[in-house]
Order: C-alpha cells, then structure tokens, then sequence
C-alpha cells in the first residue's frame, strides 16, 4: 500500500504538487458584460480580430478634411484660401470623407464666411489614422495565456467579442469538521453563554483569501468528527470539485480522521510538512484532484493555505511558478526591516512568524508577536510575515528580515510603545489615528519599557512602579534607566488597582493574608510587570512568600486576560486595575492607586508621532473613553 | 469666476486633490457573511470583543486532563499511575474540566486497562490555553482603520460579530459621451456593416478596473455631444454619488463640452495635466463631490484613471498616502529594466510609457512601444509600463528604466524576436508558449532585425530580402551582418508575394507599370521591410521613380493593416503576402516567392526559449494554422 511521505520539506510539497499535479487545461466562456471580475482570468485560446480599428480613416484631430496637395506652399505668411465644398469639418474621431486625404488641425485655420485659410502644408495621410491602424480583422488581439488586464477587456470588446474563452478556474470545496466546533453562525446567534464551544471561523477566512485570489471556494456543511461521514463527504465532493480541502482533524489524535479518509479515498502524497505553524498539513490525490487536509488552528491554517493550497490552486490553473508566496499572501509590500528584538528558532523547520513593525531613528525594524498559531488575534494584528529558512536558528537582535507586509505601514508617523498593559493605552492609538498618527503597542510590563527604550528600542515607554522604600511611584526606577539620555515624563492618570475575585466574593477574600489560605488560586501577571511588583510588595509586607500562593506561576499578559479568567471561575483571584473588574463585572478590593506615566527620549520630542500623541493625551474624545472604562483619575 | 488652473504637473494636481477633496468620513455595515470582497474595506470603529476566545480553558493537545501535582517525580523511568476517576480524555481545543489544572499529552502517558501511566512531571496549567489567552471580553480585536483582511475578517466573527462598522466605499458614475460612438453592446450586435462608429471601450475598462481597486462603479447610458443633456446628467448624478467621471469631450474642439459643463455644475479645479497621453484631463469639484472628464483614447483615459481617478478615490476613502501609483495601476510588480532601445520624450511633460520586456545575456531590458495614445492593442499587449519625470528628453539604449509589470513576464525561456512581420511567425507564439516559451515580438522589418541581432538587440530575426544582383533571397544580406558572431539560418518557408487590390480588381492592375498610372494609390511598409526592399526592386526593374508611386510614403507595419486599407477601399494597392489577401478577401496578383528565414546567433542556441522555438516550427498544429493562412510552402 502507498504510504504517505512523512515530514517533508517545503520545496519537496512544492515539487510533488508540480509532479503530481496536472493544469485543468479546460475552457470556458466569461462574458465581457457582466459584473464578474476577471483578474486572474486567463484567454484559453488566441483571440482574432472580428474588426479592423478603427473602422473606418478616422481623423486624429479636431479639423478640417482636405486634399493635401492643395495646401501646397500654404504657411502663416501665405495662406492658402480654399472654397466652400472642398472641406469638411471633422472631429477627432470622426470618419474623414472621400475624396479627402488629409486632416489640417482647426489650429491651423481660420475661416472666412465661405471659404477656409490654411496656415500650413500639409502631408497626404496627415492627422489622419487609416483603418486597421490599431488592429487589423485577423490579426492576433490576444493571445492564449493572457490576463484579462481591463486594457484587454477593452482591446477584446473592441475586436468584436463579448464571450471569450478562458481557462476554467479550478473548483475548490472546505469541508470544516470538529466535535467541539460551531458554526459561525451559531456562535453569532449564541451570544455568549454556550460552553466547550469554539467558533468556525477557518471558512470565512479561507473565502475572504479565494476572493482575493480570484478563485471560486464552496463551503460544505460543518460535519462531527466522524470517518465514515467525512470519507463519505469528500467521495461526493471530489465528484463536483477539482479540490477538496479539509478542515482539521490533521493531529494524531482520536478524533483525527483526515490522514484516514484521505487514504480511503485517494492516494496519499505526504504528511507533514517541515514548517511551523502548518505542520500537520496532509496531501493525497485521487485521479488528477488534489485532496488537502488543513491543520486547524487559525495561524496553521493560514500558512498552509498560502504555502500548499495556492500552489496547487496555480498548479491547476498551469500558472508558472507554481509558488508565488508573495501573491499567495495577498502582500501590499515587500520589506526590508532589521529585528528589534532576538527570535529563537527551530532548526530543520522553516518557521513563519508574524510581525509588527516600525522606524526608529531611520531603521526600520520589525519584531515577532509571540501566541501559538492558536492565537488568532496576533494573526490578524500582525504587519506582515516572514518565512525563516530551514537553516535559522537565531535571530539576533539587527540582523535583517524580510517581511510580506499585509498591511499599509505608515512608517513616518507610527511610534514604537513600548510598556505597560493598560487599557486607556489601548484605546488612545485610535484616537491618535485620527490625527494621523499611529502607535505600535509591546505589552513588556512597566520596568521591561524602561529598559527598552533605554536600549532605543522605542519611541515611547509607560509605567507604574511601585518604590516601597519610599512609597513613592516611577522615580526610583526611571532615574535608573535614565542615564541612557534625558527623558521626558508625562504623568497621565492614576489608577486604581486592586484584587478581582469572582461575583460575590464566594472565597471571601479580604486581604493579602487571605491569599495563603488552601483553595485559593491567583493568576499572575508576567515577571517586570508594575502589577506584580505590587503584588510581590504586597506579599514580603504580609511575610508571605511566592510559593504560598496556589498560581503564582500563572501568567496573563493583559489585565483583561486576568480578569477574563477571574471571571469564567478558573482562578479566585488576581491582581488588577478597576477598568478590568469593571468590564468583566468581577467584585473589586481596592488595594492601591498608582501613577501611571508615560516617558519619552528627549530626542523623540519632535517625532511627529509623539507630538500627535501628547496632543492626543488632551483629546476629549479619548478621556471619555478612558473615564468609561472606570478607575482612572487624570493628572492634568 | 473662478477659472481652471491650465497644465498643472501632476505633483500639482494630486496637491488640489489632497486640499480640496476631503475624506468621507461615512460609516456602513458590512455583513462579514456575506460574498462581497472586503479588500479595501476599512473598520470604521474599534471593535471590542464580546466573547473570550478561547471561551473556556481549552486543551491545547490531545491528551488526559490530570492534577499536576499528581505527577511529581514522574518520568519515563519512573511513571507515575492514576487511578480512574482522576484523568479524563481531552482532545485538541476540547474543555477542560474542573477541577483538573494541566493535560498531559497522550504521547507521554500509557495506560493500563483501568490506570494511566504517566512519563513526565507536568506543571501546573501545562498545554491549557487559559480563557481569553487569545482575545478577552473588551479588549480591542481591531481597530478603527484597519483593513478587513481574511484573518482580521475571521477575528472579528471570532469576537462575535456578523456586521461590522466600514468605511464608506466613495460611489462613482461614469458618464461615457460622444456622438461618434456606439456602446458596446451595440458594436458586438451589429457585426461589422456599421460606419462612421467607434466602440465605447472605456466604460469596460474602467469596470475592471474598478474592480481590481475594490471600489464600486455605475455606468450611465451613452449621451450625445449635447452639452444640456450632459450638465443635465451630471447634475443629477452629484446627488447620488460622491464622483462623477465624464467620457471624452475633454479636446476644445465644438462638440467638447466637459469643461463647459464642470464650468456650469461645479467649482473649476483643473485644465491640463502635463502629462502625456492623458493631457486633456479636467477637474471640478461641487461641494466635497469631485467632477473629472477623462480624456476619450484609451491609453490617456487609462493613465488618467491611475493617476488622477485613483487619488482621488483614496482620498474620499481617507486612504494615506493619497497617490500610490503602482497600486492605482495593480502592479504585479516592479522591474528595474534597461532600454533596449533609445526613446524621445518630450522635455517639461511627464510621459506614460507602455513597455514589452525581454532578458538577454542575464540584463533584463525594455522597449517602449510605438503607437499613440488612441491605441488600444499596445496598451493591452503592454508587459508593463512606466512614468517618465518631466526633467527626461531621450532616454538612451541601456539607461535605467523601472517598469510597472502588469502581467508576470517569463524572464528565463523569454527570447526577442526582431524582424520582418508575419502572420505565421505571429501565431507561432502561443505553440511556443504551450511547451513553456515565449517571445516577444518587434517587427521592425528584415533590415531593421538582422541589424538588432548585429547589435545583440534580440536573440532571433527574420527576413525575406531579395538581392537583385543574384536574384537569391537573404544570403548578401546575413553575410553583411554575420561578422558580429556566427549565426545559425533556419530557412522556415516560401511566402507568396503579390498585389493586393479590392475584390474584382475595379482599377484594372496587372502589373508594376500600372503604378505610375494616374488614380491609382498604394500604401507601403516601414524602410528596412522585404516587402518594401522588393517594391523597390521592382520599381527600379519597371523604370519607375519612387515619387511616380502616389502613397509611396503612406505606412503600414503589418501586412494585414495594410490590406485593410486596401480592402476598405482608402487605397487601391498594396504589395504583401497572400495570406493577408486571403484574410481580407483582396485580390490578389502573384509576383514573387520569397524565403523566409529565421537567424539566430549561435550563442543563443542553448538558450531554453531558442530550442522551444526550434522545435515548435515542426510542431504540426502550428503548421496547421499557417497552412490554414494560406501562401505558405515548406522548406522542411
């Protein structure tokens, strides 16, 4: 029995798709009139002219149809006059009538009542273009393997053709499966009180990619992850599509049925493929129909659509190259940027890693948003993507990387935060937007931005840190970091801080001291952050150490993280500010109000952006929102 | 009265644009499950999840939900075993119940009938993806500005949302006028019996090209020169859409009226755009909505749209920057490019150039492509194209030239044909191309193309030239050339050479001495072309000066333009092959029987594209065709 090949290489998936795979070769017809697009159309057949154009000796001016020879001499000093009957006006475009053989520009006349003077001598054919001058009936217009560019649209229209022969598009179909998936229709219709429960949204993302593809995608109905129902959908389906593509159940697991249904129905190809996300990937093929299995996590999903099913989309439709990974991504752009921050690699696996990016001091940099491929919001956030070689291991801090930016990056006026998780922080890059400016957010906790923009690795750094020798917020530690350059604070807000626990305080916590007691799990926040330096003051003040505390170890990047878990009963308690309990509707112990502030390198003062973001901080707009969210009390 | 500002450059116009024109600023609802494209679709508002994603403590891989405190010490040697009732299976994404706090992997267990057998000490929270990891309830899952692409579109319906807050699409008019033209509709209906009518292309190209940008376009039926009718239109189009495009009437000729009609509905922007084609573009603005009248050819409206159109509708959609004209043109890339050849411009007067390319000896070259703006078939066969600064006059053989491509060109089995026009060599492309070549094809006559090879200009040529001394075809003239290297001949057919008259042969031609005859016109080929070099020869043979021929001076490239000319009765003569006699259905007098050949330079016989085309003049389905054009003989 053919196996599949296991844990193959990029360039080897891409190579089996190109030996495998044949192009559809087959024809259809698009009709020039109607609203569909044709940008990836191609023609399936050399296009002849029906029409000679123009159509007929046209003149290529507004003027006069004359004979030439009779403006023999005839110049501004000595015109020629020339009697009613032999001229005729014509416009540009107009058909210039026999027995006239040249136009002369109405320019270069002027007219008496019944006769024309022309200040010119004019040549035979002047101004005028004969017919067949753009193209002659019979003549190639174009030509098989040609896009539909709108000019050839137009140039086909012209040669008489409304319905053209194309190649046919390949056909695709996504069969989403999954026990523990609903649809996202369900998870609209819902609200938010299901449980074990994650939304579809794989199809949705795979049409908006077809679309910009340029190619059709069917959706199938979502099916339980059942061998039999799957084998049996993909059977039918490979009747109608040209691709069938399903969705998940690509792991090794109970419920994984793809790699099975694939070799129940067609023959395998590979299995694996040494990239990461995507690594599950599966190819079989039955007949000339390519079957692919896609991991399901969003990211994994993501790149393997880019990186297996266009190739194969390509492949059928005969493009060459096959792999375009550039157009596959959709990129607007291709940069060049240097990496603000190390990355670690897996070496003998091409990775792809999804990046923000901005200038600084003229270099443009672009850094790794870390989350697994599970994480769908750093997938969207993202700038663009990179495709580490097989080869990297490292990537230090200034080496350079290559980004398909996904999206439009205003370089010039984006400025790099980088600091504290806040909320009110969150919000004000919008309202910065609106005055033509924009802010790349790291949450790296209060002393992670210190440290950062004294390295100049940002624009702007926030925090609230907690001086217990003195009581006092920020100074001590910014004045650490402060040699590095003279720096601007802004005192913003003060917040309140507290502990969340559950709805009704169920635990009954109180106070610090409550936190040892047995069964009460806390959730944390990362290590440099202002809030757990708070806690961790809060603990050696109660004599308590680090290891009492059931979740100590747990981390939330984000306030809303914590809160979120707080909330859904996972954990009894964490440390946070008002905004987060206040949105989450968790009872809230007030335990400290904090300054917190931003700090900018002098040298950034005349950063536009950082201009349009002090302005911003007085934006009645954004204060609004900020006093919405509950717990902020401003400085200024 | 405010008055157009006349020949503004380009930079000068997009700065009105960006002054006057203000964004919309409207927002609408997309229904994120819906068909339509949301490529350029932009969030109107921040929107702020409603749901944790994940919505509950997920398993982040197939395995047993366990306590991990229950694992300590555990490793391969020494496993740890649970007791039913204390682990529970859980699949990838499935829940994991309470009050278990870590899952194992299965991969690091084996179980007995009634324990499971663990490998590993497992942490805490290990492989759970905590509620809200990916995005929490409240937290920003995208924000005002940021473009709908397929991730963002899959985050957004993840966060729970079917209909999402956009940025109003600008909504264009376009109001095609002329009294020369019919629609296109019409063109295709009427088959080619019509006179005295030019096709209304532009509309179709415009759609498509609306398309490929993402915005919405309406057509309005085809007016008349009628300037009433037209402001009448307008008008009324200003209270439904936010731009309204007139077609042509941009000249100062009598039946152009956009000027007048922006004069009389709008505030006068500008007249004239230093730019060429494209010159005559007009621009008004009425309220926030802008009014412009594209110029009427095809390559002017097109570079109109790209350079004028575009920003405008990026700055009604609030888009920064305004212009970006490899985006307006849907570049699939940009090339930089060497000139092939030498091109005039013209000094204070940024020009649009449309370009073939070609790569010879590793340096990829282009060449501009003759032809006025009124040409259609060269802006639709262009590989690309690129806008010359206003300061450049000639741009030198081997200067520096960055193309916008517009279709993918094959650089590497790509080869450059310079030589006679034929229509077999014509058609011989798309066989070419069915095995993976391609060529470009300048016809530039049998001269003009032995002399491009001398050069190193292109990597074949053809020609079919009579040495009157011997009475033999191309020999003195190869070996004239041949010292720049060795050249392979490939001698591919004998062509008929002959006269073509009008059917029935009214002007009674037998022969070369009836050219002198009063009355009787011809149209020639290019200096340099066989069919003239023969013309010329049999002149000389009949006694005849040139200046005897009327229309000796008239040009046509091809031999099927020029029996166009013939065949629609403009000229009563031309010399040329049988094929375009029997295209046009001309008579047809035999004169000559002409070789045929092809030349190559040795150093290109290994070149991928040469073998191609070796041996595609056998393959019999190109043979097939030429038969079918008729007055071909083979040589092998």
């Amino acid at each position: 029995m053919v196996k599949f090949l296991e844990h193959v290489d990029l360039d080897t998936a891409w190579s089996i798709i190109e030996k495998r795979i044949s192009p559809l070769d087959e024809v259809e017809n698009v009709d020039l009139f109607s609203d569909d697009p044709f940008g990836n159309r191609r023609l399936a057949k050399d296009i002849l002219s029906l029409r000679n154009l123009p159509q007929y000796p046209s003149s290529a001016v507004d003027g006069y149809s004359i004979m030439a020879s009779e403006t023999a001499g005839s110049s501004p000093a000595t015109p020629v006059e020339i009697k009613k009957g032999f001229f005729a006006w014509v416009n540009t475009g107009g058909p210039v009538p026999q027995p006239f053989d040249a136009v002369v520009m109405v320019e270069d006349t002027f007219s008496g009542p019944e006769t024309l003077k022309i200040t010119k001598t004019v040549t035979r054919g002047e101004n005028i273009r004969p017919e067949g001058e753009d193209i002659a009936r019979g003549q190639i217009a174009a030509r098989k393997g040609d896009l539909l560019t709108p000019s050839t649209v137009a140039m086909l229209i012209g040669s008489g053709f409304q319905l053209v022969p194309v190649a046919r598009l390949p056909r695709t179909v996504f069969i989403p499966t999954g026990d523990e998936i609903v649809t996202a229709r369900e998870w609209i219709k819902d609200g938010a009180d299901g449980e074990g429960r994650v939304p579809e949204t794989n199809s949705w993302m795979l049409k908006a990619i077809y679309r910009d593809w340029g190619y059709p995608l069917a959706i199938h109905e979502l099916l339980r992850d059942d061998e039999d129902l799957i084998a049996e959908a993909v059977q039918k389906a490979l009747g109608t599509y040209d691709l069938v593509i399903i969705g998940a159940g690509t792991a090794k697991g109970r419920r994984d049925h793809s790699a099975e249904v694939i070799m129940r129905v067609a023959e395998p190809l590979f299995r694996g493929v040494r990239m990461k996300p995507g690594r599950p990937v599966i190819a079989g093929i039955s007949g000339n129909k390519p079957l692919i299995a896609l991991p399901g996590f969003p990211m994994s999903s993501l790149v393997s659509a880019w990186s297996i099913v266009n190739p194969v989309l390509r492949r059928l439709s005969g493009e060459v190259p096959t792999v375009e990974l550039g157009n596959a991504i959709g990129a607007t752009g291709i940069q060049e940027t240097k990496m603000l921050m190390h990355h670690s690699s897996q070496q003998g696996v091409r990775e792809w890693v999804r990046v923000k990016c901005g200038e600084i001091e003229g270099t443009r940099y672009s850094w790794v948003l870390s989350g697994g491929s599970s994480s769908l919001f750093n997938t969207s956030d993202a700038d663009g993507f990179s495709l580490l070689e097989d080869s990297v291991l490292e990537v230090p801090k200034e080496s350079s990387l290559t980004v398909w930016l996904k999206k439009p990056v205003d370089w010039g006026s984006r400025i790099v935060y980088q600091g504290s998780n806040d909320p009110g922080i969150e919000h004000i890059v919008t309202f910065l937007r609106n005055r033509g400016g924009d802010m790349a957010i790291r949450s790296v906790g209060s002393l992670g931005g210190l440290a950062a923009i004294a390295r100049g690795e940002g624009h702007v750094a926030s925090c609230h840190l907690l001086d217990p020798q003195t009581g006092r917020y920020n100074d001590a530690f910014i004045s650490r970091f402060e040699d590095s350059g003279q720096w601007t604070r802004i005192r913003v807000y003060k917040r309140e801080q507290g502990f969340l626990v559950q709805k009704g305080n169920p635990k009954n916590i109180r106070s610090i001291e409550d936190i040892g007691r047995n069964k009460i799990s806390f959730v944390n926040r990362q290590p440099g952050a202002g809030t757990r330096v708070l806690f961790d003051h809060l603990l050696k003040k109660a004599g308590l150490e680090p290891e009492s505390v059931t979740g100590y170890n747990n981390i939330a990047i984000t306030h809303l993280e914590a809160a979120a878990r707080v909330s859904a009963g996972s954990c009894d308690l964490t440390l946070g500010i008002k905004a987060a309990a206040l949105a989450f509707g968790t009872d809230f112990i007030p335990i400290a109000e904090e300054d917190f502030e931003l700090v900018i390198p002098d040298r950034f003062r005349s950063h536009p952006g950082i201009r349009l973001l002090i302005e911003t901080l007085s934006d009645e707009k954004w204060r609004q929102v900020v006093e919405d969210l509950g717990g902020y009390t401003w400085f200024f």
